[in-house]
């Protein structure tokens, strides 16, 4: 079932989240038209985009906790970026970050920024859902262009490996189960770092879609916690509903990097055309 | 186990988390000294104020996103709210709200409010955690000044029932789970609503304590999401540690009516003595 698909016209994360410093705390950046769905840029994207500011000047360079409200879409094209240092500490700082675009507030985020040291392991982590054994090998490139979904052309940017057991919406066929599981990669074999794990924590489908079909499914707000720096390579996502009630769902996503070890958590509310 | 304190001194949450409006925008309020942990108040509480302030112009009357950052904790006493509307739209308006003590930034958070229904019922609620069966009147009311622990006096105003098989910690002996069950109530019998909510999600004691006495555990950032009204009476909890790395911890919190619906559910990032 895999499907090979080419590498041309894929730009590296690193240059299409990348910003221009104007002055002190103001950035410029673009929106690739190509990091979309439906013309619309991912909110994970676009989160980076808001910790790599937060982070600029290097007081502390790593965002360990972001929180992001969705105000409007930008379109693809030039955006400004502002930070506004709310509190620099010694071990943490705490940034505002405001992503504009014509005037227009499109996404503000609240960020904590800390230093990830090297080498760390977990104290405890039975609380953490257990990680699925299937192998990138064994999981399915997701292609884009599902039939009646809008054209994620994102999806030929990087790489979305789902579990086949958890990819039945694909073919009309949800497992109920609410629940995605694969592995993600980036263009061109480019690593991770805190940075892209904001995007990763946004890169899956909705997991509503192994529930029911439910079209664009726009994130009012997004959290994501950086838990550790990840090794190189692909990571593993899994990405799970847990409510749907009166137009809205929630979902959890955790994910593991090639080690095994949970690197990044997230949660989301987000409309729903489901209940 | 059940130990009677005397109601005399306590106040109702709606009290303790009044605002006095300014100007538009503009709030004073009054941290209660008795809402505290060794003195310095409830994240959940202060939350609550920030709740209200965004919801004062009742264009949305109800938080059903709320995402914090602490910056520094206030002082028992005069605080000042400033609000911002970022975006005022048909169905949910994001407002950026701050906690402010003698010019001193404490608290930043980011509000989506919009309107919750009456009488909504879940479209799927199966990826939520089970629900406990173990009644108010099978779990011990929590009472103050656990050895150790700094004195909280909130304990004193609050009631925190937990479910015996989570209250080891209060004899030394934590389970080791991560996990605390139990019952909440506000003083004076008054119910919970969409605000009250906010302070609920972070009244239990930290899900570490059913691991390792950990101390005091400053949340650098919490989510709050409100996925419906609440029925009258007391509300159930579900406070729950996933990973301890690198002296942090995220703890996940869901919190049930007096029906069994799940109404809210919380997610923390916080500064631990572990790892």
């Amino acid at each position: 079932m895999t499907v090979t698909v080419a590498q041309a016209g894929r730009r590296r994360f690193a240059d299409v989240s990348a910003l221009t410093q104007r002055e002190p705390g103001r950035f410029a950046a673009e929106v690739d038209p190509e990091w979309t769905i439906g013309g619309k840029p991912n909110g994970g994207y676009l989160l980076a985009m808001l910790g790599r500011a937060a982070t600029w000047e290097r007081a502390h360079d790593h965002v360990v906790a972001a929180s992001a409200h969705y105000l409007s879409s930008p379109e693809p094209g030039p955006v400004a970026i502002d930070t506004e240092v709310l509190r620099a500490g010694r071990s943490a700082s705490q940034v505002r970050v405001r992503l504009e675009q014509g005037g227009r507030s499109c996404v503000e985020a609240l960020v904590t920024a800390a230093h990830l040291a090297e080498g760390t392991t977990p104290y405890w982590d039975a609380g953490l859902p257990e990680r699925s054994e299937v192998s990138l090998e064994d999981c399915p490139r997701l292609v884009p262009g599902l039939p009646g979904a809008r054209r994620a052309t994102i999806m030929e940017q990087v790489d979305v490996h789902l579990e086949p057991a958890t990819s039945g919406f694909t073919t009309g066929q949800p497992s109920g189960r609410g629940e995605l599981r694969g592995w993600l990669a980036l263009p061109a074999g480019e690593d991770f770092d805190p940075t892209s794990l904001l995007f990763a924590l946004d890169a899956f489908p909705p997991a509503t879609f192994d529930i029911a079909f439910s079209g664009w499914v726009p994130t009012f707000e997004l959290t994501a916690y950086v838990r550790a720096l990840p090794a190189p390579g692909p990571v593993q996502v899994l990405q799970r509903a847990l409510l749907i009630e009166d137009g809205r769902v929630d979902e959890a996503c955790f994910v593991w990097d090639s080690r095994g070890r949970l690197v990044a958590q997230g949660t989301q509310l987000a409309g729903v055309r489901l209940g």
